[in-house]
């Protein structure tokens, strides 16, 4: 075994997911696109499932297609993206509840695919995906007679609670949305937390149920442990790795695992990096590099078979402060090449 | 089509393998760890095997088996991890070579699968991989009493021309292996472009088969173009993105693309990257998001149907500056979800 090896606790998936479906106390959905934040969005998805999840969202058509593959029938599939061009057999053929973002698509939906079920997606300030408040005047009246299944919004500052755009956002989409006898929803992990205001009819977290923030109350999910290839002695004053980024100030120990920016482990977070030994933690020296990464284990009591980068001791959000990003994107970095051991 | 399309140019990779052959003069290997830089490997290798490619390179003895299926018997594949602990039947069974990090390694390779072939790899100061001088010292003559295949080093700063560390190592590398009989390999891309004293017996590029620096004169060979999924009008003064990172000073247009640090557009680029339209640049707003980016296309003569991040306007290094990387990081980010699109 040269590969990492990326330990996913479904348990703790679905912990979190009946967490922040407490909280709520309306439908709660699960948002598994990216490959369920590159946690494996077949295991992801049939966990939650039988937990109870009825509503999941992924980002694109063809996610929707894996998805249903791995479901059955039954749960409703929807796609953020909406109906591209193009997509109408991925819809139809996997039953896929496309959230329609403008007129374009609106016009595209019901010429393509006319009485198949759809969801609208209103642009509320984020700018990003959905239709815009004038857009949505002009539609309303011919797009509420096909009887969409929901109406959904997305904010764009959730995780900063005393965000001014929170509370505007959800102005806004009360505004857009009242009294049209529509299931609504409007928050993803952060809404969820910004309390019942945001909850509407379903909530859609994402982060959250991979043990991400904003949920800091999340049960952690991953674990990843990298395989070390050797250990070398380094004399004071040797270097270290490519451009020889880092020199030795004492005689030091340096061990070389198996696992770098190729397997999502970001480049940036260089030298600021640690992992852990038992619990104790060693610092990454010179640069992350295709495949290996070096560490000073000069102080380990005994050479390591293995170091931890995330686990019980290093969260996914210290490790994107490392990195200078967010969880989310060391999640859904996660690479191809780690054994994958799901637990349940 | 939800999904961006990245295309790769199977003929620029042979062309770029001839090209790094023609320089070196000696027997050219490939490196195609990491899926062949994020490329592909089985169809990536089985093409370079036609154009003439006898040795291969992987980072992990799985890498190798995925390899071994795709190419059939013949061709050498090496492994850079050498021999791992739990390794030796896909090693056996995929007649893999393993090149030899350390004399715990050796013991363990020459114990789990005696007589099988495999190479010896020296460290020659960047302490990374391979046996230390003094290690090699005390092996040297029981190792070599088994034949080993290849002696290989890996220079740190090949691709600073003028590194002093060159020479050093080099140097070095001519001290532990002169007179030994057994076929020697220093370089990589850079190496190999450093001149006839670092190309030894055989070179083995990596990066400048894929069209990345440091060969300069390589062919590009990747292609991505993501589609547009709608485009809004904007006022003065609104915002776009996750925290309203940016913030619109003219009535814009804004285009959502499908595509985001998931599918390995770095979240680091965030405003600095630019895509483009039929020849025309056009500058990313706000934050990259997990799959979807925004870019002001008001200066466009005619909306896009798709923008184009990596092509004939704007290489994979160009992406890798504005992400603060390298353009190795960009190629092996390279996400599972585009449609892929192998040219020869």
């Amino acid at each position: 075994m040269s590969t990492g090896k990326l330990t996913i606790d479904l348990n703790a998936i679905a912990a979190n997911w009946q967490a922040l479906s407490k909280i709520a106390q309306v439908e709660t959905g699960a948002v598994v696109k990216a490959d369920a934040y590159g946690l494996g969005v077949a295991q992801v998805a049939r966990h939650l499932a039988t937990a109870g999840a009825r509503q999941f969202f992924v980002a694109v058509a063809e996610e929707g297609v894996a998805l249903r593959r791995a479901l059955g029938s039954g749960p409703v599939i929807s796609v953020f993206s909406g109906h591209m061009h193009g997509d109408a057999d991925l819809i139809a053929g996997a039953n896929l509840v496309p959230l329609i973002n403008s007129v374009d698509q609106m016009l595209h939906h019901v010429e393509a695919l006319p009485a198949h079920p759809f969801g609208i997606q209103l642009d509320t300030g984020m700018n990003r995906l959905g239709m815009e408040p004038s857009e949505w005047s002009a539609l309303r009246e011919i797009a509420l007679a096909q009887n969409p299944t929901l109406l959904m919004s997305h904010l764009a500052c959730a995780d900063e609670v005393d965000h001014p755009m929170n509370e505007q956002q959800r102005a806004l989409f009360d505004d857009m949305t009242q009294g049209l006898d529509v299931p609504r929803s409007l928050s993803a992990t952060g809404g969820t937390l910004l309390g019942e205001d945001f909850h509407y009819d379903m909530v859609r977290p994402g982060v959250g149920l991979y043990g991400g923030l904003p949920f800091a109350a999340a049960q952690p999910v991953v674990t990843l442990d990298l395989p070390v290839v050797q250990i070398r002695d380094v004399a004071e004053g040797e270097t270290v790795g490519y451009a020889n980024a880092w020199t030795a100030v004492r005689p030091s120990k340096i061990a070389t695992v198996s696992g770098g920016y190729a397997d999502g482990l970001i480049r940036a977070m260089g030298a600021k990096a640690r992992m852990h030994s038992d619990g104790i933690a060693v610092s990454v020296v010179g640069r992350v590099s295709m495949d290996l990464i070096t560490l000073d284990v000069t102080d380990l009591p005994t050479p390591p078979k293995s170091l931890q980068l995330i686990g019980a001791h290093q969260s996914v959000d210290a490790v994107a402060d490392a990195a200078g990003t967010i969880g989310y994107e060391i999640l859904t970095s996660l690479g191809a090449r780690y054994a994958r051991n799901w637990r349940e």
